[in-house]
């Protein structure tokens, strides 16, 4: 009943769909990694990529994380710009533009970035430069995702020194972005890489791990001194099928109508790609439909999610409000201005995604 | 070397990626169409959905463009708002919250809705209630796509003298979405729920038809009277394949900077899914690079196109800007809040994508 009343007050006051996190899960979810990080002495420096929210991550630093990652400059401005502190930009910076821009934010804040080639390490010490201040930058090193790093311990030496050749540069440590469970293999690497930078009197004062699913490892790779996690404060279907979170750790739901039910066997939501996104995470249909869990979500138009039906038996009717669990969390909250927040049951303010659309 | 200074204006003044459209283009791309619907006598009534911006509506309209059409409330209230007229909202409007919103639109505009189903025919009066006025409402019919609409010319009727029997509503005619190459078929179609409707004294005074692609069959289907096509004023990698656009007639590009290479077949992009967005349209890879063809996105993280080069000879450096045309036009604009807009080679201004976010 209750959650009936809800759907219906979030229906006559912002329209579906609607994208709406419980703030009560919020916390309970940022308390247990914190505990999580804290039980292993690893510090927790959560992805803000995740919610682009300076309230939401204020409520993680005040349930203790050491700072805050960002994975673009203008995420790191407008968190900074909130009074955010301490930020890991986990992404190679590039270009005049952001350089400048770069400079401008560690002149007021404490920045740390990644670098995963020369280039970019050679543009780094014009921001320093406009800062005034060193700018502490760390290796990211790839060990076996086939993403952003370098690939070899000597690739990661070597740019540990090109960091501590540069002016106004310090190399501050390591970057990982470890494959689920491949600890020996991200172990051997990281231990290579320290012994191979301590050879040129350089120490990793920053050994940075990542991601939700990882948190099973926290603490198992030595020398890693902070995590950086994202979608755990929010979950999603893929958090889901991965075994890191229930039903009941699932923070945020979009509220969708069903506008046509044109067939017996297919029904249409108010959702399309424009809202839970074309981002499967490998999952077959797009979302979890908490009132209708064998419904599937098989396509999306735009503004159209098609549902197959053909395996329920409680079938929904034109006009009946359902909540969707996304696939993938992040790339929802980034195509909303605003989050409806609801405690208790009871919706409690709207929280503004005030980092989306900094492209840059 | 003009598209050279190009990039590098645009990276310095805006950063990367940048979402970029070509005016000139843009403009040949709205004439073409509007030549195709004047010689065979169907009106252009073009869909929004694709640029969201009243500037190109208002383009579209001072080409000869009969009105526009929308895929959300919330876009045909952002037009309405800059002076846009004439307004088919082409989906099924349900709830309090948005029958009181387009009640309040009516009262000022002129405004055509769509509607598949007897649940939303019933709430409809509610809004032409508001209005003081009567609601034209266009019976949505599907011809073979499955997606929204009735699927038989027996429904049709009976939804048309729905329609015609609430007080404040008027049958004002039909919607198609044909599939590509399914004249025939729509034809039976329209013809029978034209003679059903016709038995009962009722005359579509609409035949809207849609689609980029069908217009390859425009005028073929007799008894349209106007034609809804969207993608067509950018185009993209799907329109392209489709063989509905030349890359000339490719307005909008995603200019992106290689951040990484960190093997020597793979490259990363400074785009991912929350620029170029995950929708495939059914395309292998995500996006044609320009200065690249036989590169391919092969997938991406959130803020990282990831590039398979092993069949490029001339591989891309850690810095260089490419221009990606995306699979999906329509999506991509969706993630962002302006457009940079360039003329003859030159950065002119940028434009507002002012009905996104527009959730509902």
């Amino acid at each position: 009943m209750r959650v009936q009343n809800l759907k219906e007050e979030i229906a006559r006051r912002f329209g579906t769909p609607a994208v709406v996190v419980d703030l009560d899960v919020v916390e309970r979810n940022i308390a247990r990694v914190q505990a999580l990080c804290d039980a292993v002495g690893v510090a927790n420096r959560p992805h803000v990529k995740t919610h682009k929210s300076p309230l939401i991550a204020a409520m993680q630093r005040d349930a203790g994380a050491r700072g805050i990652t960002c994975q673009k400059l203008g995420e790191a401005e407008v968190m900074a710009a909130a009074g955010l502190d301490d930020i890991l930009i986990s992404y190679n910076i590039l270009g005049e533009h952001k350089l400048g821009r770069l400079g401008r934010l560690l002149s007021r804040t404490k920045v740390t970035v990644a670098a995963d080639n020369p280039t970019v390490v050679a543009g780094l010490p014009q921001a320093a430069a406009i800062a005034g201040r060193n700018l502490d930058v760390v290796v990211e090193c790839d060990t076996g995702r086939k993403r952003a790093g370098v690939e070899t311990v000597a690739e990661a030496v070597a740019l540990a020194r090109d960091i501590a050749s540069r002016p106004g540069l310090s190399f501050a440590g390591f970057m990982l972005y470890p494959p689920e469970s491949a600890i020996s293999e991200t172990q051997a690497f990281l231990d290579a890489a320290t012994a191979g930078v301590r050879e040129f009197g350089l120490e990793p004062r920053i050994v940075s791990s990542g991601g939700t699913p990882n948190l099973v490892d926290l603490g198992k790779i030595k020398g890693v001194t902070e995590h950086r996690a994202g979608t755990y404060v929010f979950n999603d279907r893929m958090m889901l099928a991965a075994g890191m979170a229930r039903l009941e750790d699932c923070a945020l739901t979009v509220y969708a109508t069903v506008v046509s039910r044109a067939g017996p066997e297919r029904g249409i939501l108010d959702s399309g790609s424009k809202t839970l996104t074309s981002d499967t995470g490998g999952l077959e249909g797009h979302g979890l439909i908490l009132e209708h869990p064998e419904a599937q979500i098989a396509r999306f138009a735009e503004e159209h999610g098609f549902l197959d039906l053909s395996r329920c038996n409680d079938r929904p009717k034109v006009g009946d409000i359902i909540r969707v669990v996304p696939n993938h969390v992040c790339v929802v909250v980034n195509m909303v201005d605003r989050l409806v927040a609801v405690r208790g049951g009871e919706i409690v303010g709207e929280i503004p995604v005030e980092a989306r659309g900094q492209l840059t």
